[in-house]
């Protein structure tokens, strides 16, 4: 096989396990083909940037250190769309062209974007437009992207969210109190699901499932006269919708700070409704960082090796997956199209019934 | 000696190690001294709850599992003031005692009282008034307790946030962003001079050095140009003062939500001077909770063990310290007229600015 | 439905989650179904003791605390085969008819075991013998079960696995040492091919895969003579095979102590054979215990409420298994005929082997 | 002040919090003073190769990430005593005046060391022999340096120990077993007594106090027999003596494997003494290393800053110490002609005998 030489970069909001990836992506690619690896640098901006921001990797660079470090190492960008790129001045402008060129000015053979459902969107579109050979390794901590059970981040967030109600619990249990965690997750709840069964919530609200305060009321008031404690543990989205409609939503827009949303209206709600000292914790940031657990450690290696063999292979323009124990490639094109929420009639939302969790349904 | 049979409660805010603290003075009196240990509920609400919610505790109930727990199992409160009692018709009024009056009603030698500084004042006038033995156990995440080095559930606190540092770096050099961690600390800043040292911030905001915005500005700009790193850490206290003299203060009144106050005022005015991508986190709750720390367990034991002690000396209206690596103990009198603020011309406030910290000064 | 009254006991090894099952298994039953749950104490042995060790279990008993708490609350025993009941004096006694008298003086209709591979052998044969309706749950660190993803206990035990690389490796690389960690596994290398992967190792050795210590100590030399460090980590299972056929054991039998086995022979080897300094570190019971982490506490919970539904439906004599991100059922029959052990071809091993880590062969 | 450049060297075992004290001398050195600091590697063994291991250390080495990692990045030995020099072929060579040579080559105005108790008393002679201005920084996880409270790397290693018994109960509860923990601290055994009592142990066996078995034993039986519970924790350093005055130790002698010694004696005479199923965990080399807890962060910042300062103010041939909040300096001669054993008088005997621990006598 020819000698080849390939580009890599993070794009969207970091989480750990990021660097994982690229070490198994640098490792493979030198060790098993003798390639030269390419880091990119700020995700899609260091292609469009003047000069061009990007450096030699090679496999000293990735001491054991960096595979236990979150974030990535080669920096990410949340504002990187080149098709339609917000300019100082405020125009939007379409940068597409500059990353093809950029690309195409590094000498590279193929890209490895490790990204989002969004990421994967807006690279596939670019590689389109360049005739890039691409390659998709899906992160998020959301674990939204269709057609892989494990997103690189997520069990780390996951991990997070359910170490923050192993806090509350105590504090909650002391003052007789209901504790509110608001968790990442606009469009799934996949991470409020996940803790709140884990973390032995009361109530757990998704976007998936429209919520009725009433209901979620009359599980604080159960839980308070019988089940013999007067404390509970409620996990919310950052994004969810009343049963009659209406959205209520993290107030986290892009470039604005942190102010209260969901959780401060649910936690309001509650006190007002049941008489309950409530309080409120916002996890936020958090759930982004620290060192990655083991299994996003793990699937971020497995995907990074498999992505150079696809590559080696000429098999481009897929992703790879995690799927029932195995890593497996998936077309790009079936990934944009879909979405990966809750199935409501899954194993999960079963359990979370099962165990008396109110839904808020 | 004859056999006694004291009360223990714990009271104000909770934190981690209390159970640590019931289990050594329950376990000292009872394989010590032969004595019955009662466990008073919810703080000095217990005793002047009809009927008196209390009850005998014995060595079975401290398993290991409760020295591990945070919390207290006691259960606290932060409403407990008999001397100002807010009814809930909204009226105050004195039920100091009640207090007594419940507590004669147990047949009780003593009374050993886990508490803050807040907690000791009220404790100690309670005793005074009922002429009731008391030794006090200094807790409180904030460290604030005068005369000991340690208060119990500190240490836990600064972990906490230290964590949440480790977890914020990773995301904030992926993304080029100044992160600011709110901590608690509303009248001294333990927490966030601890906090910051260890995990590495580059600010850190204090009740006792006013701050100058501009100052905060400029170290986040030397920062970003002169340190060839574009990402930045800062913690504040929930309380803080301009050097106008202006007080910023989180907005988390007794029953009130926690909406967002210092971190996001700071956080704004960052983003505002010096146009870095600023993103908030308050800590609140988490701070409370969880497996008690280390340190924790070991001071909470030796109070414990101590507290009893000195009640079987007969030696009372004293609070158990810790200084220079032994248990003592203090008079409650030079307690409660006195508080532990950060001594600014100490060790660490030096250790802070040698490490080029920037204090707002 | 008729209401039922079923006993749920745990067999084997402990682990970390068991307790997170028997919540689920006692939430559903009570909540969902109105049944009566009885708690059978030290696994096989409850059942055979006079007089018998059970108890009802309430809703109650399960806080939250429990949910976060290693091992089981209801005593296990790795010494329960009523077929082959090793007697005090010695003498083996098929006691397999008692257990199905103390089962049947209970008044169950229906049984939930949570053990591993042999105790489902043991408990499926009891109730084939005691026409006893059965359910089992899978629970076992080495994750060896046939037929079902995860195990609980599995992650827990990879997770401290992992902690211990982490935290082996700093002090390896400040000395320019050869760290050698032994890992649980006998007939399976689940936990160190998992560890190993996500926490950096140079050589995982493992009982599938037969080793040449040639080729291990090649690869120590490459690390220190290519890869400018002069450190490595090396994972091993504790039985593991030589390519000429023999067995290296952890030498830790029923009843003995732990003495070092196969992580001091490998390490001795390496040592020898490549002047490398080595050090040698038994991970043990540490595997076992301690907080479950949050994927054992969510299939448990699943698996928990899953079993309490098939013995409502009727469908007993089966395992509940997770396969895909859901719960299924699978034949009993099918489970305790195979043996899950690592494939040989799968993504792991081929990730392993494209990161450049030595597996022996 | 004449702009210096000083040397800094870590010696001896490594531990948690090296790093944060390298960097809070570079730092201290390079913003408050304008000097250079040098990081000699691996110890006295950077002075005395050929060529001389050294690097110019710069603020941008210390990122935070390398405040948060174990271990030292500049390598540590313990083979380096320069006054008796272990040859390859065997022999022993007085190196010293090579140190004193390749510090004078480095053109330094003054050495910073890191060291534990044997460290300091090797560089206070070499440093005395080359005249060479030093300051010594105390670090050992044994806490045994004499009048410092605190050393580096001491409560990361409690704090693992801690860690490994609360893994250690569920598994101990669970099968109703006798758990034995060996920890470090070969002369004094800091790390077994705080271990000990903040993790919960029954029995805890010290360098300081003598045991005798029939003690050890009796409390066992008396756990089993009266507490309600049967299983138990026993903690025991490395090396303890019998109360007739036989040692027994860990046989971990340098460059040996680690095959267990003290933890399997004492396991195994508790097993055939009390009958009780008895495993044994030896914690090793776990507790060098990981992410340093916050108090390790916290010294390690101050001792460095303090460090420089006193270079700075010429205050040389001494050592920074904790002492009641405040670092202060400790003059050298009377650190290395002391030791800081366990006060057998002290607060945590007492506390540990109040608790109802068995100390073996």
């Amino acid at each position: 096989m020819a000698k080849k030489r390939i580009g890599i970069l993070t794009s969207g909001g970091d989480c750990a396990g990021l660097n994982a990836a690229i070490r198994a992506v640098t490792r493979r690619a030198i060790d098993g083909f003798g390639w030269e690896v390419v880091g990119i640098r700020n995700g899609t901006l260091g292609l469009i940037s003047e000069p061009i921001e990007a450096e030699i990797l090679d496999k000293q660079t990735f001491s054991g250190v960096l595979l236990r470090q979150g974030g990535t190492f080669l920096g990410s960008s949340t504002k990187g769309d080149p098709f339609a790129f917000k300019m100082p001045d405020g125009s939007v402008k379409d940068r597409s062209m500059e990353f093809v060129e950029g690309f195409r000015s590094l000498n590279l053979d193929g890209l490895i974007g490790i990204g989002g459902d969004g990421s994967m969107k807006i690279l596939n579109r670019l590689c389109e437009l360049g005739d890039i050979p691409f390659i998709g390794i899906p992160k998020t901590i959301d674990n939204d992207v269709a057609l892989t059970e494990f997103t690189i981040g997520f069990t780390t967030a996951v991990n997070v969210a359910v170490d923050a109600l192993d806090r509350l619990l105590p504090t909650a249990a002391s003052h007789h109190r209901v504790m509110v965690l608001e968790v990442m997750g606009r469009d799934a709840g996949h991470i409020a699901l996940h803790a709140g069964i884990a973390g032995g919530a009361d109530v757990i609200l998704l976007p998936e499932i429209a919520y009725d305060m009433d209901k979620v009321a009359e599980k604080i008031r159960d839980v308070y006269e019988n089940e013999k404690r007067s404390h509970a543990l409620v996990v919310c989205s950052e994004a969810i919708k009343t049963s009659q409609g209406q959205t209520v939503m993290h107030a986290n827009e892009e470039g604005k700070m942190n102010y209260g949303g969901v959780g401060h209206e649910i936690g309001g709600q509650i006190a007002k409704m049941t008489g309950a000292d409530t309080r409120v914790t916002v996890l936020g940031h958090l759930q982004r960082g620290g060192t990655p657990a083991m299994r996003d450690r793990l699937i971020a290696s497995a995907f990074g090796v498999r992505a150079v063999d696809l590559m080696a292979q000429g098999k481009t323009n897929c992703m790879v997956a995690w799927q029932h124990r195995e890593v497996v490639d998936v077309p790009l094109d079936e990934v944009v199209k879909r979405y990966k929420k809750i199935d409501v009639t899954g194993t999960l939302v079963h359990t979370a019934r099962g165990l008396g969790i109110c839904l808020g349904d």
